[in-house]
């Protein structure tokens, strides 16, 4: 009830801070029987972890994930997956500066109302060090989904600061340290990049989300439903400002006959819903968009409060994210696809096999 | 846990459908001891209800709730609050001709996939309709927030379709059918919404929602931040496709020296935030702002597929709001207040009375 | 979360009054498509409702069960179900001499003092009417594992006060208005409750409950064990003191060698277990025991305290049950059958088909 | 949703096997800035721990808890603290000759039929070694309700097999192995313990619990009443067969004019109700019993099936408790802590601070 928990029938429970011995996670409710071990979850990991460009935080985490219960002779057994990633290269005295002031856009302040404490040591709870857990539950519910159903997940960037990435070529986003599917656009990025550094400010960035082999059906009709859950589970990543579905903001430009897709034997013409009707799944690729803001830890001097309310300023060293959107596609998938494994054995608790005259239509026609 | 339940301590438990006998919904939690009658959840029922323009639908609703339970005296006993609102004007005939074929843009598809039914009468529990029951439990939460803490909710509509309506004055919006904070462009709405019907055709619309009087330290810091219950409860509401939280998707080109909002003695410069950093309102006014989809009930022929698969065209008659946003300010605020509410009880449970040296900053400085 | 909601795949939210308008409840959950109608449920109903004998109260109640919502042509959509049962027989003014003081038993002292509020209407939410919406969602789901997996669900009395009810004959549960399995005892149990009421006082009772046909395998591992979730269940009936399963307290004194059921490849000898292991179902017959203690509202004056604190004498007249136990049957089957409905979908949502090299063994051998 | 998760907030999620590399849990939602450290938890643990006596398992573990997050400077944050025991003596070899049969009275067959699966290392999840992260949780939630309310905890062994154990003296408790209430007792516990040990047998318990200084209104009225949530919580630990309150099957006997406690200015008289009226707690002490069954692993031949469904013969060998009952006094305490303090965080919620004319009256009156 605190907020650690995600998931209703594929549960996450988070714990650990920055700084503090561990992170992790415990994986409640995954189906038993299927193959599982570390390497199964340490690539997408390693597609997170800081220190691997010079355009991130060179904090070095091996982010090593260790599985403490659930997993017997290589398989699940239904029962809780613990998952730990020791943290290795604290050093809270990068901090002790900021421990008595508040960084304007960042979680210290209100923290500190809330809980009345500090834990200064890389923002505590609020660190963005806590997706890793959510990054290796996602690689389960990526297993279990692709086995079954055959779902792929897959996120890029398409805008750094007031750069536009087109997307040009899916197979680069793994070649470049900007999830960019776009090669001719690296150098721009690699530039605007190091001149921030120099500048010691951040900028925001824009992530697309994609599931695609999306079961139809699932979600829920009022409360939770498919994409009111992606909304929420990407909202709660750090940094994370706005969140569309589909034509998302550019539906309310659209008129009714341009935007509902029409449906033919063959498919769908067209994909503004981005995959959800009524809050259900309809087959189509799921897309989604996320905007991430500016990194709030930076060095310019900006005008903030003490714990006793007086005027200061506060400039922020230490290893941090000039752009926290460059490692977020693995989290965006992640997250995205957490939300539809609980929402598919969600479905399969009520509906089971609804049996129909006719199979899915495909997910698009030309 | 098939989605007809809102919130963990201030829960809202939604039911019924479109053509059904009635709708309503149960709400547990609500505290004891608050003065509550019809007369305290009417007007905002009244400012949602159908049929009070010629740009809504026409269907005639009274839309008059009763309260079944839970209040004794006239005060709320702690104990199960259930409100019913009776379905009055259903005419069923409307959809006979849609019952074996899918609306494109409609639920009709995902529905019938995930159930094996159909429940064509008004889209049955698609039907926007049962927001009705979350503007009634909303207006409790609009209560008890405001006695407790001064907390206050306005909505407006900001764009319809491509006519974007800029803010003037906040007392104009319960003057016009629009919910629009300025009373220049009423005309040009007014010719666009009937030249629309004339087409036969529908639009989007932006609504922007605001709390002022928020208190500080609402919100949980890693899943159920408070944007985050935002945008699960706004990307809920029928036909939202996007959320915005404060600065929104103009973050993305933002740099954190912009961003971030300073801190003074006096209060924040600025609300890029819209009231939320790391998932806990900073006191600030909350900023959400939301896209709504133009309507998918629309006369224009469009292609569709009938159950057997076969291609058809479908034309929705029946009476259909050509623009579902225009009574969508009173839903929002609903929702919002709703989150905050149960917010409010689950800080109050786990962090009691938290003392500090320094009262929160003010909303906003100069 | 204020407890008004029962279960967590088959979830039934309660609302109600004993001297309100209505009682009722919504179940969300239930499969889509199950034939559905007031006949299903009324039986169950008839089963526990007032005034049928003169063994219990006089209240008359037809308590005719109304369906709101979630069911169309006849069959459950998957949507929500509303059952209404409106109150009939309200005579508050019976309970106007109780208002000020406190009932020895009863739960006037602790609501108000949770509350700060007096209902005094009959018990207002703690009366043991608010069970009638549980026998209505409990015949729910009867049909639903009767017709899924074949489960039968019967209940009896068999201790009155302290007169001990031998089981004798299922057939003759309907025959007499006690559940008893047991026609010799039948005129003794009359006398003693005709004694009962003219001294104005009242007695406990002992109830049995069984579910037989139950599928293998429900219930989980550590929390919501089978066995855990039915205490839950029972305890939470009005009146309930104690629970057992299978051996109970006899277990206390019993050795392992004769405690644990053995396994034979025609089915289990003995039943110790109560149909249960590790919290999880075997497959034969869920046996179960629930001790109700005496009415708490009696004619016999008794000691008590007014809300000033002063010292006064309570006696209670209305209409009250001498023995709640004896419409106890029917409530503590709906409560059964409403956890094995819970964890029957909630297994096939982690578990879905398991398939072993062997069936189920037989529930019970010679 | 898979039964790893306890309470709804201040939530015990618990994970690990028993021969895995470790056990655990996350409790998420204690309230900020208790000071806590492992020495708050170790003493409690060391009571629950194997090997202490002649008369428990031979097992060897420390049980030596670590936090893993959560805490800084010696104070609870408000963030989900993790604790996590090493396993150090798990010794599965012990287990091999029983991987391909089922014991009677285990979990052993239940567990396979519902994941398909077999964890014979000490039988994986089921073992009551997983109570021990509950113990620990437990003593968190002691310390605040001491530090809040005063609430203290107490259990005992009231009887052993078939050896009454008549409560003499409170401070005999933790001066045996048996947690018996009286000293004389011993020796005859002794001797019945050798002899069985010899027989390769094993027998039940009964235990009592109690705590005192229970804040009054705790406990919700109608499903997660108090004494529905401690029977859910009782008959949750393992080879738990019954639960009772206060009279408990006594109350079945007892007339009402006996049973119902009457009230004075100085407090009840009696406490029949076992601190518990309509489910909320009436400030007297919560008095709870509970019934546990006989080890079901045992060294004398009990017949059984084998996976192939075949006839065989079991005999268990390794090292387990003659009588797990005897462990269980800790098990129980912490149990009853952890519903009281998810209680009063409820309780905070919804009702904060009720004002009444009246102190709670006193817990007895002579």
């Amino acid at each position: 009830m605190s907020g650690s928990t995600f998931g209703e029938l594929f549960r996450i429970t988070n714990f650990g801070e920055s700084h503090g011995p561990a992170i992790g996670c415990v994986i409640d409710g995954c189906p038993p029987g299927m193959p599982l071990s570390e390497a199964d979850i340490q690539p997408d990991l390693d597609r997170r972890r800081p220190g691997t460009s010079r355009h991130v935080t060179q904090r070095n985490e091996p982010d090593a994930v260790e599985i403490l219960s659930g997993v017997y002779e290589g398989h699940t057994t239904g029962t809780p997956i613990c998952l730990v990633i020791r943290n290795t290269d604290q050093r809270s005295k990068d901090y002790g500066n900021i421990l008595d002031t508040f960084r304007p856009g960042h979680a210290d302040y209100t923290y500190w109302r809330k809980y009345g404490l500090r834990d200064p040591r890389g923002g505590g709870r609020s660190s963005a060090r806590l997706t890793a857990p959510m990054v290796a539950a996602g690689a389960v519910a990526k297993k279990w989904l692709h086995a079954q159903h055959g779902t792929r997940f897959i996120a890029w960037m398409s805008q750094l600061g007031e750069i536009n990435i087109p997307f040009e070529d899916e197979s680069q986003i793994p070649l470049n340290p900007f999830f960019a599917p776009n090669a001719a656009v690296i150098p721009a990025l690699e530039e605007h990049m190091d001149a921030l550094r120099k500048a010691g400010d951040s900028c925001g960035a824009r992530i697309e989300v994609r599931a695609r082999g999306v079961p139809v059906g699932l979600g829920e009709p009022l409360f939770d439903k498919l994409d009111a859950e992606i909304a929420y589970a990407m909202m709660g990543i750090n940094a994370v400002k706005g969140v569309e579905i589909g034509a998302g903001f550019g539906a309310v430009s659209q008129r009714g006959s341009e935007h509902g897709d029409e449906l033919t034997p063959a498919g769908f013409r067209g994909n503004n819903s981005g995959g959800v009707l009524g809050g259900i799944s309809t087959g189509q690729d799921l897309v989604v968009s996320i905007a991430i803001k500016p990194t709030s830890s930076i060095r310019l001097p900006r005008a903030s409060i003490d714990r006793a309310g007086q005027p200061t300023v506060v400039e922020t060293f230490g290893r941090h994210d000039p752009c926290v959107g460059i490692r977020a596609a693995p989290i965006a998938e992640a997250m995205l696809a957490l939300v539809l494994m609980d929402h598919a054995l969600r479905h399969r608790a009520q509906c089971g096999d609804v049996s129909l005259p006719l199979p899915p239509i495909a997910a698009s026609a030309s």
